[in-house]
């Protein structure tokens, strides 16, 4: 359930790959995690000799160790684009969909602790519109930003899978195209499945 | 003078490639630079209809779209392992760089401002030291990491060049691999001539 955990788990199911998955809590003192990923994010991918961390770096290794069924667009632009909306997701959207989803939560299903509803209303009223103005000025009208799904259109808004688990959802009147783009991105058939065994995890914590 | 510039100054350099510099201040409200860079960050790249900014995007932009000598490792699992470190040097390295370079020499030199001592001591003596300990365990005993020079190499060190125009340079003996290894990074061709521009600019600024 962690936004960039569904990165890589979205690049390894569009491709067929099989994989076995460990959890992992992030940012914890494990000094064997560390080895692998020296901040304690998540996720890490080991594979053969190859072991890595960072959900983007684990996205363009797959799409590079393993070309077929393109997780990226193939044309340097589009690539230099894809990039950038992928950094604004992991950056911008991540971790103040995190904030949320910590707080309204992590907080009070998992550490049964009060929630700071100071910290939720600033990511509401103050962090969130910024951002979901350059969104709604970025998303298409239809359909994806490079023709098929890509690692962008997820990272763009993979934040906000885990925000609707801390009850927040985007304004459809007031970001009517950044919306729609999401529904677009949940009802990617790989998605779909994704999401859905998380709701099942999710059933199991309520 | 931005760690981040000298990257992409470093791959137009090493790939040979012809380009306008426009000098632009990071972070400022100018309209225009955000519809290019819309965190306000340096450096951009106009190459005809592509447009992009961060100092990855552009040097792995170049990379793909003028593949004469690269500036990246080929294979998949090195490249991974470059994209780390770069990002470990443009995440953790630059901005504690920036900051130093920003306390002892914009404020000072530019801004006419007094330099904040408490904010320079933590970064030398609380925030560098473990960054400088994880460098110390990764970079090689000789040479580069990849053989050829590559912008791992020059983006793990690049925000160093920075501290060392705020007066601070690595302990050799404490870090003596990293020290080394700076070393070799700027007496690399390309990066001597960068320097050296540098260095011009700041005797005119003395």
């Amino acid at each position: 359930m962690s936004p960039y955990v569904r990165k890589a788990i979205a690049a390894l199911a569009i491709k067929g790959l099989d994989f076995e998955q460990k959890d992992q809590m992030p940012f914890v003192d494990d000094p064997e995690y560390r080895k692998i990923s020296p901040l304690g994010k998540i996720p890490a991918l080991e594979d053969g000799d190859a072991v890595m961390c960072d959900s983007t770096i684990v996205c363009e290794y797959l799409d590079e160790a393993y070309p077929e069924n393109p997780v990226y667009p193939k044309n340097p632009a589009d690539r230099a684009k894809a990039r950038w909306l992928e950094e604004y997701g992991d950056d911008k959207v991540g971790p103040n969909a995190s904030g949320l989803f910590f707080h309204k939560f992590v907080m009070p299903m998992i550490f049964k602790q009060p929630t700071d509803e100071a910290a939720i209303a600033k990511i509401i009223d103050q962090d969130l519109p910024p951002i979901l103005d350059y969104l709604e000025s970025q998303v298409p009208e239809e359909g994806f930003f490079f023709g098929d799904f890509s690692m962008a259109d997820l990272s763009l808004v993979s934040g906000f899978f885990n925000a609707e688990y801390a009850g927040y959802t985007v304004d459809a009147e007031r970001w009517s195209k950044t919306a729609a783009f999401i529904e677009r991105v949940r009802t990617y058939p790989v998605m779909t499945k994704i999401l859905g065994d998380e709701a099942k995890l999710i059933a199991l914590m309520g």
